[in-house]
C-alpha cells in the first residue's frame, strides 16, 4: 500500500467522523512518510495537511512528495494552528490511546472531539511490499550484529561490556539504533524475562540470554538467542529443548486466518508437557513494523486473526528462578500459504 | 535535598490542593528515587504512595526506602488501582504537561482534578550535593567519551561511523545511553543546527561538529565541540573566534540573582558585534539533569533568576549556509559565588 492509498484507507473508516487528527508519529510516518521528530496531520474529507516546524521546511515537503498529504510548516506550537484548522468540522476523531492531555485540552475547545483509538494501528498490522523489505533487511542487520558481537566476545567481558558492543556492531551495520534496551543476562539473571544488563561478568558456566532489536531505515527487528558458558547440565538441555520445541510448535501454527491466541496455545501446550506452564510469564510474542510493539498481541485469548503480510515475534520462555531462563525468539512473517522465518541466525543451544 | 525532604517540599507548594498525582517518571524518580520503567505517585496530606507492577516489586521497596513514600505492587493497569485512591480527595493536582489523555480521561471521572503543571520542574531546578556529584561524573565521562572516540578517528569514517564509535566509547565507560541522537555533522551538515548524522564521509579540509551528551546515574550532560579538518581558512577561524567570544561572555554573566535572559543577551549582544546576529537561531542553552532538557531556559526574555546549585548548558552558535556552522557547548553549575565550568574538554579549534 502507497502512503496516498493508506489515507484513502483511513477516510474510508471514518464512519460517522468528518476528520481525523492523527497525532502519533509513528502513525504520521506511515500515512506521509515524514521521519521528523514534531508533526501532526488533519485528514479531513477532502484533504490531508501535515503540520510541522521550520526545522523540516524542506524535509516535509520532499518527504511527503506522493503520499497525498500537504506539508506546511508554522511557527510556535503546533497546537495553536491546528485548533484554528479545526473550528467548523463536526466530528474529529482523535487518537486517545496516545494523545497528551495538553494537546487535548487545546483541541477539545475548538471542535467536538471523538475518540478513536487504534484506527491507524488497525491498518498497520498488515505490511505492504515496501514494509516487509524494510524488516527484512532489518532483521538481517540485527543476525549480524549479533554474530559480530558474539565474534568479539571474551570471558570475563561484563553483560554491559557485552551490550555496548552488540548495539555499536547495529550500528557499524547501517542500523539506526537499538529498538529497545538490549538485554544480556548471565546466569540467574537469565531468569528475570526484563533483566537490565549489570556489571556481573560473564565467565565460565551457566546460561546467557540475548535479546535484542535494531531499527533500521524506520522498521524493527527482534530476537532471542540462548548461549552457554561451559558445557551445559543435562537439566539445562533439557530446559532449552522444551523451549525450541515450543518455538516450532507456534510457528507451525502460524497462517493467515488463524487466531492470534491459538499461536500462543500451541507454545503454551507445548511448555505444559514438559511441566513449564508455570514457568512461562510472559506472551508469546508481538506484532512489530514502525515501533517495537505492535498489534497483534500473541497472547492468551486474543482473537485478532492473522493474516498474510503480518510481522510478528514468536517468543516463549521458561523461567526458572536460581537456575536460569531460556528465550528463543524469531521475527517471521504470515504468508499466503503460512509462514516465513526472517530471522536467518540458527537456534541451536551454542556453546562458548 | 534527600528524598524524603523532597516530598515534604511538594506538600508545601500545595496551595489550595488536596493531593497530587505524580506521573512524569523523571518527577518520580526524583521524589522517590524509582527508576523503573511504570510508576504513579500519589501525594496526600498524610501520606505518599507509589503504585507500580510486579516486575518492579523489589526494586521499588529498595529503591524508594528512605524517600518517605511507600511502594505498592499492583495488577493491571495503575490507573485502575490510582482511581480508586483518588475517591473521597476534593482537589487533586495533576501534571497537565506530560500526562496522557487516556490516564487523565481515568481520573477525571474519579476526583476533582486541578492542573499543576511544572510544581516538580519547578523543585528540580536547584540541584542537591548528590544530584550535582552526579551530574559532574556525567559530564566527565562524556569528555572521555569524547577524547577516545577522537583518538580512534580516521580520515573517511562517515558521520554515522563517528556518532556509533562516540556512543559505544560512553557506553564502554559506564555511560547508560547518550543523552540524545549524537551529533556528528561535516562540512555543510555542520551548518544546521539540528543535523542528524549520515553517510557522508568525514575527510580532509571542513568543519566538524560534535554535540554529544551522556546518561551515566541518571544525570544528563551535554557538550559540543568543533573541529576542522586540514588547516581553517580564515573566515572560519574568524567565525569560530566570534562564537567563542560568545559563549565565554554568557558563561561570564552567570551568578546567582542574575536572569537568564541576560546570559542570552551576553551571548546575542557579542554574536551582533560581529555581524552574525542572524546566524544565531536558538537559545543560549538550558538546565540539565535527570532530563537531557530542564528549566531554566536560557533564552530571549527569560525571566527565571539563576540559583546557586543550577545546572545549564552555554551553547551559542552561528551558522552559515553553505559554509558551516560553529556551536561552542559546556554544562555549567552556579555556584554562590559565580559560576563553575564542569565541561574539561579544552575549546581552541582543534584541528585534525
Amino acid at each position: 500500500m502507497s502512503t496516498r492509498s493508506r489515507v484513502a484507507a483511513v477516510r474510508e473508516r471514518f464512519g460517522d467522523l468528518d476528520s481525523l487528527l492523527v497525532t502519533s508519529l509513528p502513525n504520521i510516518r506511515y500515512l506521509t512518510g515524514f521521519t521528523g521528530s514534531n508533526a501532526m496531520v488533519l485528514i479531513t474529507r477532502r484533504k490531508a495537511v501535515l503540520f510541522t516546524d521550520p526545522r523540516y521546511t524542506l524535509q516535509s515537503v520532499a518527504e511527503t512528495a506522493g503520499s497525498g498529504v500537504e506539508a506546511r510548516t508554522v511557527k510556535g506550537p503546533l497546537e495553536l494552528t491546528v485548533v484554528k484548522k479545526l473550528k467548523g468540522l463536526r466530528k474529529v476523531g482523535f487518537e486517545s490511546g496516545t494523545i497528551g492531555y495538553a494537546s487535548w485540552e487545546h483541541f477539545a475547545k475548538a471542535a467536538p472531539l471523538e475518540p478513536s483509538k487504534g484506527l491507524v494501528e488497525t491498518l498497520r498490522m498488515v505490511k505492504s511490499e515496501d514494509e516487509i523489505a524494510a524488516i527484512r533487511a532489518s532483521v538481517d542487520t540485527n543476525s549480524q550484529a549479533f554474530a559480530a558481537a558474539i565474534g568479539r566476545f571474551r570471558f570475563g567481558m561484563s553483560e554491559l561490556d557485552l551490550a555496548a558492543e552488540i548495539d555499536y556492531q547495529m550500528r557499524l551495520l547501517g542500523a539506526e539504533k537499538p529498538a529497545f534496551e538490549t538485554i544480556v543476562a548471565f546466569k540467574a539473571n537469565s531468569a528475570l524475562p526484563h533483566a537490565r544488563p549489570g556489571a556481573a561478568k560473564i565467565d565460565r558456566n551457566g546460561l546467557l540470554l540475548i535479546d535484542m532489536g535494531s531499527f533500521r531505515g524506520g522498521y524493527a527487528s527482534d530476537m532471542t538467542r540462548c548461549l552457554h558458558l561451559g558445557a551445559p547440565a543435562a537439566k539445562t538441555r533439557q530446559l532449552y529443548r522444551a523451549v525450541l520445541e515450543a518455538q516450532l510448535a507456534a510457528i507451525d501454527a502460524v497462517r493467515p486466518g488463524v487466531k492470534a491466541g491459538s499461536i500462543d496455545k500451541a507454545a503454551r501446550g507445548t511448555l505444559e508437557k514438559h511441566g513449564l506452564a508455570k514457568a512461562f510469564v510472559h506472551s508469546t510474542g508481538h506484532g512489530l513494523g514502525l515501533e517495537i510493539h505492535e498489534t497483534p498481541r500473541i497472547g492468551k485469548g486474543d482473537k485478532t486473526k492473522l493474516a498474510s503480510g503480518m510481522a510478528i515475534t514468536i517468543e516463549p520462555g521458561a523461567y526458572l528462578r536460581g537456575q536460569g531462563g531460556v528465550r528463543i525468539e524469531d521475527t517471521v512473517l504470515v504468508t499466503p500459504t503460512g509462514v516465513e522465518i526472517l530471522t536467518p541466525t540458527p537456534k541451536q543451544l551454542t556453546i562458548l
